[in-house]
């Protein structure tokens, strides 16, 4: 088999392989990975979020893909290819085509005839399974796809991190019940983490919110840099990991202090944030109480306004408000509104003295605290010593509605929570019967009842690894790619290709044996000065570089350098295929 | 490598493979190959024209594809992915915006900015270059994609064959001069002829029209089946073959003979066809003459119609007549039309008689006959012993406008022309300059000059290649498929698997064996009757097939059966596996 595959590739040469590297990153790329892939020539801009892939760009898209292909199959999910047009039929029927804003790319045939093109394929895929499925007996099946899919994103930036057409593998599974989802699960769980593994990436893998695709359990696997838009939260001392929108931030240890100072009334002009506040006042920020009002969609027009109160130092969690009752779809009142409901301007309103219909909610946090500093609901002035139950009622409900910060208690007891930041490049949900019944996916169980199918979803971004892969891995001179991802894994640079013939021969030599032994080396006969060859290896991120000189070569010695070493090393000759052999193993 | 291929493919068994084959092909699958797609669930369908690819059908789609992807590369082009949503800006630069009729899908973006999905990257493709592209130092670039393609297509159908989504192989090639230009169009007709070989199908290379996307040299690849949507008309004693669209008609051979006959009027009642007239006088059909009044759209509407002339069994050829001056865009005349220029209705019109203002165009066989019958421009009357000169004026124009029928001469003077019908699965084309002028892809060439840059492109149809080898390869029992794209090479059928364990074992035995020769083996485990699991196989189209059963293997035989032999050959168990691998070499 090797022997075909090596007659089927030419020789892989730089001259040969439209190479074309920038010195300077375009103005509107403003990550690192936009700036990198395109001053490597991976990609080339379309138009806003659409980029054409070149060969060399290609060939590390590919090496995602088949890494996680193999892993798929080798977790016995089934390939298939689902249509990227489909009928708007099928999203009117699973209630998306309603649900779906803006981002979902519709039109009309030449018939007059509503589709769509696929973000995801959830609604095909059920309407596939649901066409065949009769019995239990045919469960569990795990179809799986890697397509392309469209969003049309309102502002697509960062490259291929928010592009607008994208390459995908979406997979769905279906199972009987609940217990063979939650196997499938944790299948998915294992090949995900296989997955980048093999990839070369630092990864940590996290509980997530489950958004508007609905469904229970759910969980995202994010590259780790700090560029990521996401801020991950895990304990320092288990294995617990959190989307900070989902990690909970939980009540304070130490129980509540009794009042010690009396409340009172203190000026504090033009200071409308704790931190300036406390700055004036020389306190430290974490006795001020923040409170921040909110307008919830459906309630009484004449309560429909709610405080939310949080320590100075600490930031509302939308995503954990979003969930109480009544907040749902909820949007920060104006300045109008709060003046005409405390009247008072924002900047200095507070919880004390409210009329009974403004509901107070306060962070657990909050609720255990005591003398505390907080707005007065007059212009220009807090006060101070505030304590519940003596100075203002309890609150309505106590909740955790902020976001963890380093140091807070880890959900599950052990240790303290630490932060980072990642980028969701995989998503596993269960869906459970959402689609399943909506759409009429149902099957007949064991004891000869219908019953829709349980089902699971499970995501990876392969362009968006890309990305994500050089945020994690660069430095000064460019991409660091993994071994496993690397356009190519080693390049051979022959100095005075064209004009000394010894080289040429032990380069074209060393070539072709490194062919056989499978590994995947790129020759550079380009006739350019050795320091423009050497930036444009580093550049592009290829992992290993193998010199050949007149003088070494008279030696006998080649000379290799590793991507981050920081000076390369003399070899002999005839070692340099193990050496070689081992650094990639 | 083939260590690692092993350990990542899970074992292929029929039970995991969601095998669901049908006896019944539905309603709207008019031919062969539709039919046997949808029973042997190798695709479903999702809506008109566009349909889903299941395990078994994504294999055999795979296949091709890497057959196609090896020797592309093999022939030093380059593969990149480029985008399957494309601004219409490109695409108005062209001149396709407007030239591309309601195939082409187009919708506005949220941004209200007009977009394609692509049916092909001719645009696209040249702007990546002419974005890179200096100096002819740069050239010759191939670039190729197989990517999927959307054409709104107004009536779809015959499944994979014409369907609205589909998958192609669309290769853009770019040339300093038109010499490069045609060594590539020679590598790629190698090329081509290498892919279609491999793919084991017998295919034809015929010359063809370059239609609508423009540009000088152009050839069809099609795979021959008597289903097939296009004539091909090919030389029995030369390797000339061409579309029958583009095939030249000869002018005959014989001298035009002198007038032997009076011309006369004949009453030929209710007889409006050549053939109808012919019989009730008891003449050869091949001595009259049959008259066709078209409308060249440009024309000076008192002088618009033209009468062409055709001898009664020859039949018009649209492409030919389309390219005579004034007749690009041509429509046939409404009888309204007819009977207001001539005074007569259609079925009885000739050329005899007419006024100056209506052009006569005759075929070279009809400038050569004599005394030849035609209509009288009188209702139920024909003209009999009509000879050009003598009776009406020599015709404005002769021209080749028929179909070549089976005997003609070959167009190379070379035998005679023999007929036979094809789909057609790969195109390739000589540009030129036509994109690279309008997008203005341009070079500075050896002499210092800027130039716009020579273009091939070249397609091939993977989706439908797989229509067209069932069309091909197929019996009462289903598809034969050839070894090279079959979704499995080898079934193992072991009989009694669930119930004895000796066969069991041989099975699995031999099964891990042929894995392990690289052979795409798959393992019948499904509990049901042999007959059942025998005529799935054939459906599907697995070309070699073993049967395992009790008694052979208490003698130490097997059962191979080849999927076109009519009975089984019994083989000694320990011969089996030289005797595939020789088989499948």
């Amino acid at each position: 088999m090797l022997t075909i595959n090596f007659m089927m590739s030419p020789i892989m040469r730089t001259t040969r392989f439209f190479l074309s590297t920038l010195k300077e990153a375009p103005a509107d790329a403003e990550i690192i990975s936009h700036q990198l892939m395109i001053r490597a020539g991976l990609v080339k801009r379309l138009a806003g979020g659409i980029y054409t892939w070149m060969p060399l760009g290609l060939r590390v898209l590919r090496k995602v893909e088949k890494i996680v292909r193999e892993e798929m199959n080798r977790a016995g999910a089934l390939e298939i290819l689902m249509p990227l047009v489909q009928p708007g039929e099928l999203w009117q029927e699973s209630g998306r085509w309603g649900a779906y804003g803006q981002e979902l790319l519709r039109f009309k045939d030449r018939h007059d005839r509503d589709f769509v093109v696929q973000p995801t394929s959830e609604e095909v895929v059920t309407d596939v399974v649901r066409n065949e499925l009769r019995s239990y007996r045919q469960l569990p099946i795990h179809f799986y796809q890697i397509q392309a899919k469209f969003r049309d994103e309102r502002r697509p930036r960062f490259g291929v991190l928010r592009g607008r057409e994208f390459l995908m593998k979406d997979g769905y599974s279906f199972h009987a019940d609940f217990p063979d989802l939650e196997r499938e699960y944790a299948n998915m769980h294992a090949t995900y983490t296989r997955i980048f593994n093999r990839l070369g990436l630092k990864f940590r893998l996290v509980k997530a919110d489950t958004g508007s695709i609905g469904g229970t359990g759910s969980h995202e696997f994010h590259v780790l840099a700090d560029s990521g838009e996401d801020t991950i939260a895990y304990s320092d001392s288990s294995g617990y990991a959190a989307n900070i929108e989902l990690a909970e931030a939980m009540p304070p240890i130490e129980k509540k202090r009794m009042p010690t100072q009396e409340m009172g009334r203190v000026s504090t002009p033009d200071k409308t944030t704790c931190a300036d506040v406390c700055a004036l006042l020389d306190i430290p920020v974490q006795v001020s109480v923040k409170t921040i009002a909110l307008i919830g969609e459906n309630q009484d027009p004449s309560a429909r306004l709610s405080l939310l109160l949080l320590r100075g130092d600490h930031s509302l969690n939308e995503v954990k408000v979003s969930k109480l009752a009544g907040l749902q779809g909820f949007r920060f009142a104006t300045s109008e509104e709060i003046l005409s409901a405390i009247g008072c301007e924002p900047g200095y309103i507070g919880p004390v003295g409210l009329t009974e219909n403004i509901r107070v909610i306060a962070d657990r946090t909050v609720a255990a605290m005591s003398d505390f500093i907080c707005g007065a609901n007059l212009p220009h002035c807090h006060l101070k010593g505030v304590n519940w139950k003596r100075d203002l009622p309890e609150p309505a409900l106590v909740a955790d509605i902020r976001n963890v910060v380093e140091g807070d208690p880890s959900p599950d007891g052990i240790g303290t929570l630490q932060l980072c930041r990642g980028i969701e490049v995989g998503h596993i949900f269960q869906l459970r019967t959402k689609y399943s019944e909506a759409l009429q996916c149902t099957f007949v169980d064991e004891a000869g009842a219908t019953r829709p199918a349980e089902m699971g979803c499970y995501g990876i971004g392969i362009t968006r690894i890309v990305g994500a892969a050089i945020e994690q891995r660069h430095d000064s001179k460019g991409i660091v790619f993994p071994d496993a991802i690397a356009p190519f894994s080693v390049a051979i640079v022959p100095i005075g290709f064209k004009k000394n013939m010894d080289v040429r021969i032990a380069a074209e030599n060393l070539y072709g044996s490194m062919v056989a032994k499978g590994i995947d080396v790129v020759l550079e006969d380009r006739d350019e000065r050795p320091g423009v060859i050497f930036a444009d290896i580093e550049l592009i991120g290829i992992p290993h570089r193998i010199v050949i000189g007149e003088r070494g070569l008279k030696a006998g010695t080649i000379e290799y350098k590793g991507r981050l070493d920081t000076a390369p090393l003399s070899l002999p000759m005839e070692e340099c295929m193990d050496f070689l052999l081992k650094k990639l193993s």
